[in-house]
């Protein structure tokens, strides 16, 4: 009996983390694709303790660099089997600069990391998905995707782009059967760097959890296709909203 | 042992027949509020069929006059308990005429069922929930929240008004445990009433099915507090989709 | 030789008079619409002062009682003549309330006066504007239009609901010749009020100065008919603006 | 006396050629720039036709290459003056593709043209301008900003980060008195590559006009900076609009 594949692009300590561990625990395998292994090894050990049954492979890959996700993707599915559930989780640094101070090469690495990266991974695994009208795409995006940012500008752009992406892949490929989603995370999230960023600030009640979020993906790939939802907003309950 | 009850305002054979129908399953006693009981036979009868240990009961209301809803809300609270979801489903004509056309007596009768009855079936549970903090609100509504239209001017303002209820509501009461939620349904339900104005058009692929849409309240239900939806959008996988 | 008519429903000291002397200023007759003209003499005598040749006209009604509005804009027809801009700028109580603690009178009120007073302004002109397939109705609006409030629900609802009827007039009657334009305010206005609101923290540079408002609204006025704007959104350049 | 400086990047036969003759009509020295000469010889001739006093040069520059328009615009400081409204308004092949048949290539190639280039526009004047508290920076862009696309994704992509450009840029420089806007137009323009495509369906009616387009820029430059809009839409009175 085979299980499920699920396999998560950007797998550190955080969110992918959550996700590895969720999947897994619903009775996927997990295939998780980061550039180093060493950065993956909290997502790796998770995913297996939270069940022994499960299969946890590592895969390296280059988010900016496509050929390397194609790469990797070819890899798995000829060493695990075809993709299920691929969740395009790559995060780059959260530059904070001005506008101006932004550089050429920056603007090159956060769109290769945000749009290029995501339908490199998107381009290796719909066509199968297509020709089974079944499957799944969840890219993990953010507000930034929604409105421009005087002291995040990079992030903004890639995010733009990136739901830009989603939805055109969406409004392709979902009458084939492909669940194609944009998760916009309207908050910080529970992981350490934040912690770390809002020091004594810090209120695990003002983030949001990684597993609630986990959980809130694992629902949202249980919809029905009569019934998607394309792009599904993440807060938690304590989060002051604008958009 | 006491069943968590949803409350459902509006109750006919279309998507208030699967919500109590998928409530029920999943182990709510239901309480179904709407103009007559004749109306709401087939929601009753199909949350009776589906789990014999429902309690599934009836109450009259008028969703335009809100004193009948607090009314109804009061006795179910004195009856059945404490409501756990309330879904505010209410549905009037779907009348099309020119803007130019619209008159006074229907833009007010519009809005006391789309804004007023929703604000008074929630402010009937929410002090309630905001106690305990816990429970859900969930509005019905439809893309025509999001955008005008020269053909269905009423629907339109209608549904504008619901989304700025749900989102004040949301950003007031969430902090307090309370998931208020605004469900966008952007297609066509298939439904007794689609499938007759379609008539040879009629296709059920392109339809959002009732169940299906049902399934997604619930699953959004799921959501755990530190990652919910506020804005959840549904649409079946034919959907071609512009907004 | 005959002045085109502006007709502004709703001329206080604030935008109200600045718009009346703004047109008056480009060679259009005033007519002011409001409910007492003891409200609207800061803009009758402003009007009056920047042109003398303009023909400066208060009508009385109220525009919560939409058949006022009817009858005082029949009474311009037939004492100035046709309307060639309308511009509905009426302002309620910007009444800060928890969303629990409306009332539904006040609820029925914030509608009268944002939607069905604006329907009744627009109803009263458009007939004649597409037989001349020319014309202009501009309603004021705010940011409120576009996301709910946790302090204002009940302007949000309103402003929601002008939004919506905005959007559907311009969709049905654009093709007619006929402007019509939501402008959303998204600051605040440098007016009495808010002088009084801000106290020590009043700073000019922050707030939108009305007669550049106006002047906005006139430049908008001139646009040509193969490339109108719909929605205008208008902010200081020292707005920190999130939507 | 010196006159004002418009800089046009992008001056093809279309809506660049009517920038360019409507701001030598209303008294701008124009300084056009695209790859070659002959392509901006219509917007050249336009321009000095329409206003004989105005001095109108061409400068050459790649705008996927970001050096070459800051040396572009480098040379028109020295030779010209400081440019006072820049105008981003480059324009690629308008490809058609299935989403999964974008090469990665294309991908590159519409961000550098949408974005970088965008932003090295804007990079090569805004400290001029922000030291002299004035200037003006307009993106020609499109509906296809708003939302993703399964027939032209590569034009929706780079049009979703021109606008994250356009509006981190105004959100960190408004305030310095840089008025930086995003020109949304929601038509088809009515130029000769239009006419090709439309073909027997060819309709000016239908179309937006370049010269009433190029009309709307000015009325947009006119602005007080008390009263801007930051992003502009633009629509033939005839449009049937969906965003």
């Amino acid at each position: 009996m085979t299980k499920p594949i699920c396999a998560i692009v950007g797998a550190g300590e955080g969110l992918g983390r959550a996700l590895a561990e969720k999947f897994a625990s619903r009775e996927f395998d997990i295939a998780l694709i980061s550039r180093s292994e060493a950065n993956s090894s909290a997502a790796i050990e998770a995913a297996a303790a939270t069940n022994s049954a499960a299969n946890v492979r590592f895969f390296s890959a280059d988010a900016t660099r496509p050929e390397t996700l194609e790469s990797a993707i070819a890899t798995i599915n000829r060493g695990m089997g075809e993709i299920d559930l691929l969740i395009y989780n790559a995060r780059g640094a959260f530059t904070a600069c001005d506008p101006l101070d932004m550089s050429y090469a920056a603007l090159e690495d956060v769109y290769r990391l945000e749009v290029i990266g995501a339908f490199a991974a998107a381009k290796s695994v719909l066509p199968g998905m297509i020709k089974q009208s079944r499957g799944s795409v969840f890219f993990s995006s953010a507000t930034a995707a929604f409105r421009g940012s005087n002291t995040h500008p990079l992030y903004a752009i890639g995010k733009f782009g990136l739901r830009a992406l989603s939805q055109s892949l969406s409004k392709a490929y979902a009458k084939n059967g492909v669940h194609i989603v944009h998760f916009r995370l309207d908050c910080d999230l529970d992981v350490p760097i934040m912690r770390d960023l809002y020091g004594e600030k810090y209120d695990p009640e003002k983030l949001a959890n990684p597993d609630a979020v986990a959980e809130t993906y694992w629902l949202t790939y249980l919809q029905p296709k009569s019934a998607w939802s394309n792009e599904v907003e993440i807060r938690p309950h304590t989060e002051v909203w604008t958009y």
